[in-house]
């Protein structure tokens, strides 16, 4: 990636971010932006039940939760619109390749409909663009022959400029259906500036995710203004409360750092 | 488990705490003890390659990588006694039964002769000790056909005391040959008290592994007399190099809090 050409997508991001807002959102669109997120490790049976009956109520695109979970959520969101969404090689992406693909097939056939995988960071840092592809496109095959789509998580936090435009670059050639910024379990999540600039990276044919950190509606709104497309957020009821002026005001979470576990 | 069993083994590991200091130890006996451990996510090869060298040359028990750099890390440590150590599911346990079998399967075949899994914490907070130990049962039994061990990380910080004795005792009916505190990326690592109780509980004839937080050779003195036959560490050359006099004292770290990455 020459410095040229990443001048030039810094400067489409921040023209994005720059730019007049957008109409506001209904509840309702609001709600079907929204994988209703629960992946911390000790998360019962009892926490996933209630995580897929406000999935439920509310409309969310999805329920995002560990594999461990997947059966339990397919079962209780079969007849809904809500898709089950999960977690592969999450949330380090330090994995095998062929244990993302199995991973990913073993998910698909109890249920699961959306794949997030965790890239290779470690490959990336080191390099390594064609084993970050060969990984992607591994998981990506998986899904699409499941069915399911594949977000690719990069891991923003831990990545320079040029890492995140590569990461993208990979997934888009890879087949990949989404970018996503963050797992929430990073030393940050999502920001405005990333999610624009893997937006001008990766054009309008891609979708882009952004997750970690995001508690708040203003939160949400600075995220679809930049270009996000899904939001992966454990504040989805508080967030829709705050659209229906259920609650108090629209007060944005004041740091955006991610979920700890 | 009822309270006054709880109580018993409480009482057991506050006594093997209190009871007085075996004899020092050796900086070979305590680089023999050592998995010297890199599990960031972001790690590359060179700091992979860094990492098998200072095994190589200090002799610790092990180096323990995610399961990506397994393979480069068998390659450099052929015709040393270092042993390659992965985790699987890791780091939040939370995966499919089968796919912690299958990434055992695939470490092994690529060089890891030690499985430090994450056992399956969600299950545990819902009562489902069944499950637990069958989860564990399909690693532990995977490992032996490799012809390698396999530990148990328990994730104490995120446990009660009725919770960390009961997966103590899903392990060891697993046929488990280690239980280990911490995964090193949860709220919190290793202590003392929960190196004490896993012995008490498990008794002499499985190691006991303290992982997360240990910084300095007090630290890993402390979990040594707690009963620890394994430590995990980042900082294996630091506590060496203390060992050996080589460093400014032998300071402890003041927190014990695990690494982030």
């Amino acid at each position: 990636m020459n410095s040229a050409e990443i001048e030039r997508l810094l400067h489409a991001a921040t023209a994005r971010i720059s730019a007049a807002s957008a109409a506001p959102l209904s509840p309702a669109q609001i709600a079907a932006l929204i994988d209703h997120t629960l992946l911390k490790p000790d998360a019962s049976r009892d926490e996933i039940t209630k995580l897929c009956h406000e999935a439920a109520k509310y409309g969310f695109a999805s329920v995002c939760v560990n594999p461990w979970y997947v059966a339990l959520a397919a079962e209780l969101l079969r007849g809904t619109r809500v898709k089950v969404c999960t977690v592969v090689g999450f949330p380090l992406g330090a994995t095998l390749p062929q244990v993302k693909v199995f991973e990913a097939e073993v998910a698909i056939k109890l249920g699961a409909r959306e794949i997030d995988m965790v890239q290779n960071i470690g490959a990336l840092k080191s390099g390594d663009d064609t084993a970050v592809e060969a990984d992607i496109r591994g998981v990506a095959s998986a899904a699409h022959r499941g069915g399911a789509i594949c977000k690719v998580i990069l891991e923003t936090a831990l990545l320079s400029t040029d890492e995140k435009i590569r990461a993208c670059l990979a997934a888009q050639r890879a087949g990949a259906d989404f970018v996503k910024t963050s797992t929430g379990f990073g030393p940050a999540g999502a920001t405005a500036e990333d999610v624009a600039l893997m937006r001008a990276v990766v054009g309008d044919q891609m979708g882009v995710k952004a997750a970690g950190g995001i508690r708040a509606l203003d939160d949400l709104r600075k995220m679809v203004h930049a270009g996000a497309t899904r939001i992966g957020a454990s504040a989805g009821v508080k967030i829709l409360e705050q659209a229906s002026g259920g609650s108090a005001g629209s007060a944005s979470s004041s740091s955006a750092a991610p979920g700890n576990y």
